[in-house]
């Protein structure tokens, strides 16, 4: 922000679409918001092909102007800030350019204008938008909790990934290669749609030693889906006593991280 | 509740009516919910092709039985209450009009009968009728752990909702628009299928990246259906360690934590 | 038991069939366990039409052997127990009579002999006959856990079956009583399948409005869920910490309940 | 490890092969993890019919180098290790066995390449070359909770098993033998795929009292996923609260419930 001549049409501009602090800014983050999400209908209801035989010519043109006001709104972000690189390289930029990216392609390549599905990833501006409501304190929570898990996760992910590799393996041999279990890797795609519990049917074993093995891995897949639960309920467990908890300052050490009932400073001794 | 002028007849029925401490409320509390199951069982019975064949004329002879109990029903509400707007206006005012209006519609337009499914809402009166029993705590404690919940579970989904939208986007790329992946919308359809875990199997991945991307977003969807829980779990756990601590301090030693049945600190033995 | 002769053959065999304390005792659940288990087997192989057909005439001997002898165990039990009309009317004692009335039934009545199925009831003897190992403990506690929460859970149950009706009610009415939604309790079957996120697909949605429906379904299919879970979890961590604390009692006033960390009776005020 | 001569070319050996906290160990330890992982990849790739038609040549001689050089490293385990045949009957050592016996196997039985997905299982090797990176800490912590989880979910375990079979046999009998239904086992089958929410839709209930009991069972299924996910997330608590707090007492005034890193008590300002 550049505090030293608030004034200038620059920082007045860099305000309006990067703060919501003021009313314009506010206006300007909720008109982002509508145009996003119009932006996606157009391109969903373009998808379907019974409105796109119709109304293929209007959606074309709106397309357009959704693709130029995106373009203005890029243009207007970098020459707002002070180190324009350092946006074009972040997250958001690199969204934002994906988001216009696709029509102007679209005049050079035929198909390229179907990667204006990627428009949706805007969508999540939508949480830079929330930043500034209540709802931040529960999003920094629930980033925190999943954060601390995320070791423990991953971990779990590969146990279940292995185990998946095997299953699938072995289905493939019981299955001798039919019913669906035409490969390895389909055989795995089957073990994973089934230990997830998702099971479309798709796939489905039909030897009865394949649906011995399906059932043997239904209940592990049952008895493991309480180990991410489980792993992310604790750290919330955890979060929520620290916010709790307060974090008060020890006057004879300066350290934290005492209990709620505590008296003392369990690392010097101190009358808290 | 007129309490001036407990015998007159308007607050004899408005006890009977709205309140269930006399035999007489009670009587009617009961009277109320098998009218309401035997007519949506009625509803319900009548929408079987086959029955409504054979039974089909005892069925809308029933029916208007229970519309001119259900309209008896309302009026008396309407007449034993001070106020009858309030009633009129208050959710279960318009539910109770809801169970009544479609066989009154049904005389002037064909189809409005087939709207008396909306009779369900009115078990909803249910919980009305339990009000009185013992189920009242734990439905506070669950409605208090649910609103607490509330604001996280609303990010939450907002967070899944821009997943499936850009997954199904993707997937629609992907698998090209076939395979029953024919719109956007509908490959969003197929997105919160998976990653919710209830996996139809209507429309299932049949290309290898397809598949390959539905495998990531199941393992996704495993790891994530455990945020729902741990955020609903964590509030619940609170609500049950308010619900047993109160949040007194002890006049003596200044500290938190005691059981709201305590008379005496445990710390320091001071009366509270 | 009958502590006054335990030499006499009436309260060996008591033991014997009753108890797991003894030698024979243990000797009997076990050959008990396995003659339960190969009669369910039998009942099972001979459900496949193949075996019927090829082994359907030992099946058939095999099933009047076990019949055989679970009636010899069943009047053994009569005549080793003091009140016998109190194990006939006790929920195991209708269970082991179920095991063997079905055959004797076909002998008059022929399809009677397909009841034999029931006989996995029996099963459930599995868990009396671990009851003196160190299972007990930890099946004490999940029935602890499952009982409190029993009321949160017949709560919740209620409003999930209030909202199947009410959303099945209103698919029936959008998918025009067709795609499988041919009936209210199809459609309610159909809901069902969804929000518990089985989702089998034999019923899908196939209008975009009824796709619509759905996905907000198993949204809240995916937020609630949770909430089971989250009753019983906190259930369970209470059963620990109960567990754990202890029940130690006041000098005082002799009340229980005190915290693990109290000093002093939250009661009365006296030391602990 | 051989502490004594630690410049012999066998100890240097068994550091690299065994141990990670040499450059060599650690060069070993990722060489040997992409082996594992090309040697997956090509077994997968092979079972694809039409890769297998272009490129079966190639993927036979990669398959006699991979079994090649895991020989090697069979061999040069046997001879850097004090205790050959301790390794050899270990779970890793049969699992290295395991994943080299198939190619030579199919030198004499046709056939017995297809076992070579059982290479999988080295998949499993992962976790010891993670074995000395920070996620040790995590995975004690998992396999904690687990461990001591274990018996509650066995006897959870066995009561969802007696209840599949039970609810089993009895749809069996309502959908007389039909829809899928057409044996007790495939029907035990089916209990378990709508039990744990799985729903393939390959079998599935076509009579109204079939449907209603599968409805029942969802619901009950429904409830009582809630179980597993309990049971791990209470033991996962205790464990995260065992790992923070020590069961140290105070010798000042005798209170547990310091943390780990305390080193004077909260409630007395003892010295611990």
């Amino acid at each position: 922000m550049e505090k030293a001549n608030p004034l200038s049409w620059r920082s007045k501009l860099h305000n309006t679409i990067y703060e919501s602090n003021t009313v314009a800014g506010k206006v300007f983050d909720v008109a982002l918001l509508i145009l996003i999400v119009s932006s996606i209908m157009v391109v969903m209801l373009d998808s379907i092909k019974s409105y796109h035989l119709r109304y293929g010519r209007i959606f074309y043109v709106m397309e357009w102007i959704f693709t130029g006001m995106f373009t203005l709104e890029y243009i207007l972000r970098l020459i707002s800030i002070k180190r324009p690189w350092r946006y074009v390289l972040s997250f958001f930029g690199f969204i934002d350019l994906l988001a216009i990216i696709p029509s102007y392609l679209s005049i050079f390549f035929g198909g390229a204008q179907s990667l204006l599905v990627l428009r949706a990833l805007r969508l999540l501006r939508v949480f830079r938008i929330f930043k500034l409501t209540h709802f931040l304190t529960e999003m920094e929570f629930l980033k925190t909790a999943l954060t601390t898990s995320l070791k423990k996760i991953t971990i779990f992910m590969l146990v279940v990934l292995s185990l998946v590799i095997i299953l699938g393996s072995i289905m493939y041999l019981v299955e001798n290669g039919e019913n669906g279990f035409i490969s390895i890797p389909d055989s795995i795609y089957w073990a994973i749609v089934t230990i997830t519990t998702v099971g479309y049917g798709d796939i489905a074993p039909v030897t009865p030693t394949g649906k011995f093995i399906a059932s043997v891995m239904m209940f592990i897949g049952y008895g493991i889906i309480a180990v991410p639960t489980g792993i992310i309920t604790t750290e919330m467990a955890i979060a929520v006593r620290a916010r709790k908890h307060g974090h008060e300052t020890c006057p004879g050490c300066g350290r934290e991280g005492h209990d709620k009932d505590a008296v003392f400073c369990k690392f010097c001794g101190t009358l808290l």
